[in-house]
């Protein structure tokens, strides 16, 4: 009898693995969806009961298979990819105010298959059911995470197995993404098998190098932002990359605290340090989180967490935020099944990330996979001061130099629609 | 008989002085227009039938004399302060592509009476009947004129003789009103009469000093369309103060040709060098009038003359020219009474202007003005790479260190409803 039984079970599980976690409809979606979307969670240590989460949006496409594969990473660290980016940045819906769906007409899907991970625990609807795992959390173990995460969701996605690859993201993924694609080649030499086909990696406003990325005075006077007084106070007493590494230490000096103090007094409250130009939210509950906090709490890095991604409309995070933490959002993305003990957040508030792992400068290893002929886009939003344009030009300039790469196309202006972005 | 159709005459004529300019309402403006509006021609000279044309827009308030006067320019040289400021920028009005006038609810109306003044000759619907005129136009000539204006303006509106009068405009306004304004103070000292009451001047971007006011490669580089190249030669072959100078004296040298070419292309034909994050207007009329040109007809002082002022819509400048070349509103704003050859633009074409005006420092008619108590604003936009915030801010500082100027308040975001824009 017991053999009976567990024939069935087993059969169903395995043709489940990958259809059971289709998402039917999303409340609120337009309708005629052409592609398939899945989400759900992909165990990385089963004894742990550490879960991934992620939401998987095939290419709206006749033939999803022809497209390539693109994992998606938020910045942080701690923040979610399924917030920022899938419902605010580049997936295929965004939720508005009523709670329906609206098509998103530049979404990634319309070119790639979309991969958004919850990465580390702690961020979203990922987590441990075993709490020490929340406190040893750094680059290392995220990347040993991540690369779990891709291998045991590949097999659940067999048929995207042999697909061309790119990992891009924002941020602080500027760690994670080369710090995974380098765990990958190393996987693929290691492993006499198929290769996983990484073609590329791409990372936008990323934190590279903590002497570099983050040096932000020139740009910021540059934009009107501070005096001229406090530029100065920048370049001789305490700059951004002294007070970014000054935190990481739990160190703060009097000096790096009264030039961050003259500098976040001359932006004001209204001016968001991701995009200088967006107007802001008055909702009360995006104004807590990201304003009403003390000097001592608004450390460079939980700075960084709230990207850049607030694009156009401010007040998204509020439609976001509410729709993600919707009973039968969360069901219908196969979400939330252990009654996390807290709501749904953008950045995980209860997430101990080691703070060494910030200071890590990446460039070398960016060097490292280019070596290893992984090309590597840098990209950068114009309004961003806390990663400026300036800096991500500045690194890819020393990398240029570095492995003697030429320019193929002269520097001109990136056109989307006719529209210039500014993108150079 | 003579006499007695003389006396009627007269008296007509003394009656309509001001109440014939009253325009009795603008084709398609709005209902119940709670303010008086006047426009026509102040003959600056009579016996060559020279005639500055201006619209006058009372305060919207049930008693407009308890609010100042503010005389506005707009720059170029050549550039229309009906169409930009009036209609674009800050008047009551603007035009839709419906020949509608939707209200403006940033109107400077709303706090001062405005009048919008079209100089020099050869500018919108300002003519003079001397064609040798339009020749020897330079800064000298277009202040006296200016001046002429506002001494027979009062004539007819002799109830604003005693307002407070402010004078405000932009790019090559910064010539136009310390120049007027230094002529003011000497009429004061000169007739001991009733002063003009000059309380203060504005200039915004203004153009001040062609060594400073011009340079903006570090500006371009810091928002991202320039190369680290091309900044660089910038730096080292050709920048665009000197470009303005050899410009204004006719003898481009090949360096320089060759830097403008560079950052140019690099701009590329749908940037706005006005305000880099505008949405480029598609109209063949605009695309025409600014971007198809060839290089030698882009001297840096007609770019200039394409202020910064086309703001948020790109397009809105076709519905202008559309609404001001109709006959039925030239009717109703009593202009264009003498047929001129040529349709209303925005920048006159046949403007003749002397370039060596163009190279004036003006700085120490600023230090000038303050020593003899005329309050100077200064104010910039932030996104303009003509004339760049970083520039006026430098002259700023110069003239606050020349003076011992102190500050009053702290370097801080000027917040418009709860808006911050940027400026400090």
């Amino acid at each position: 009898m017991k053999l009976l039984l567990v024939f069935p079970l087993l059969s169903l599980f395995f043709f489940c693995s990958a259809s059971c976690e289709v998402i039917k409809a999303l409340p609120g979606q337009p309708a005629n969806v052409g592609f398939k979307q899945y989400s759900g969670y992909i165990l990385v240590q089963p004894q742990h009961g550490r879960a991934l989460f992620y939401y998987f949006v095939e290419a709206d496409s006749a033939n999803p298979l022809a497209n390539p594969l693109t994992l998606w990473l938020n910045g942080g660290p701690g923040c979610s990819s399924l917030g920022f980016g899938a419902f605010m940045e580049h997936g295929p819906f965004q939720p508005r105010e009523d709670g329906h769906l609206v098509k998103n007409q530049y979404s990634w899907n319309l070119e790639s298959n979309m991969l958004y991970l919850e990465s580390p625990i702690g961020v979203g609807f990922s987590y441990s059911n075993t709490s020490s795992d929340y406190l040893g959390l750094n680059d290392a173990t995220t990347a040993k995470d991540n690369m779990q995460f891709l291998l045991n969701w590949f097999e659940e996605f067999p048929q995207y197995r042999n697909s061309d690859l790119y990992l891009s993201g924002e941020s602080y993924a500027g760690h994670y993404i080369p710090q995974l694609a380098d765990l990958i080649l190393d996987y693929n030499k290691r492993f006499s098998g198929r290769p996983i086909k990484l073609k590329a990696i791409a990372l936008g406003n990323p934190l590279l190098d903590p002497d570099i990325s983050v040096i932000n005075a020139e740009f910021l006077w540059s934009h009107g932002v501070i005096s001229d007084e406090t530029l100065l106070l920048s370049k001789t007493v305490c700059n951004a990359s002294r007070h970014l590494k000054e935190s990481i230490h739990q160190n703060l000096s009097k000096e790096c605290i009264h030039v961050l103090n003259k500098l976040e007094e001359e932006m004001g409250s209204y001016t968001d340090p991701g995009d200088l130009i967006l107007p802001i939210c008055f909702s009360p509950t995006l104004l807590g989180q990201t304003f009403f906090q003390g000097t001592h709490n608004r450390l460079h890095w939980k700075q960084l967490a709230m990207s850049s991604a607030v694009a156009n409309d401010p007040c998204r995070v509020d439609e976001i935020r509410q729709y993600l933490n919707t009973p039968k959002v969360q069901e219908s993305l196969h979400a939330n099944t252990t009654h996390l003990s807290s709501v749904w957040e953008f950045c995980g508030g209860h997430l101990s990330y080691q703070r060494d792992s910030i200071g890590i400068n990446i460039i070398p290893l960016l060097s490292k996979l280019l070596k290893r002929s992984i090309p590597v886009l840098l990209f950068n939003g114009d309004q961003d001061s806390k990663i400026p344009l300036t800096q991500t030009r500045i690194i890819a300039n020393m990398l240029a130099k570095e492995l003697k790469l030429v320019p193929f196309g002269s520097y001109a202006p990136w056109l989307v629609g006719g529209l210039s972005h500014l993108a150079k």
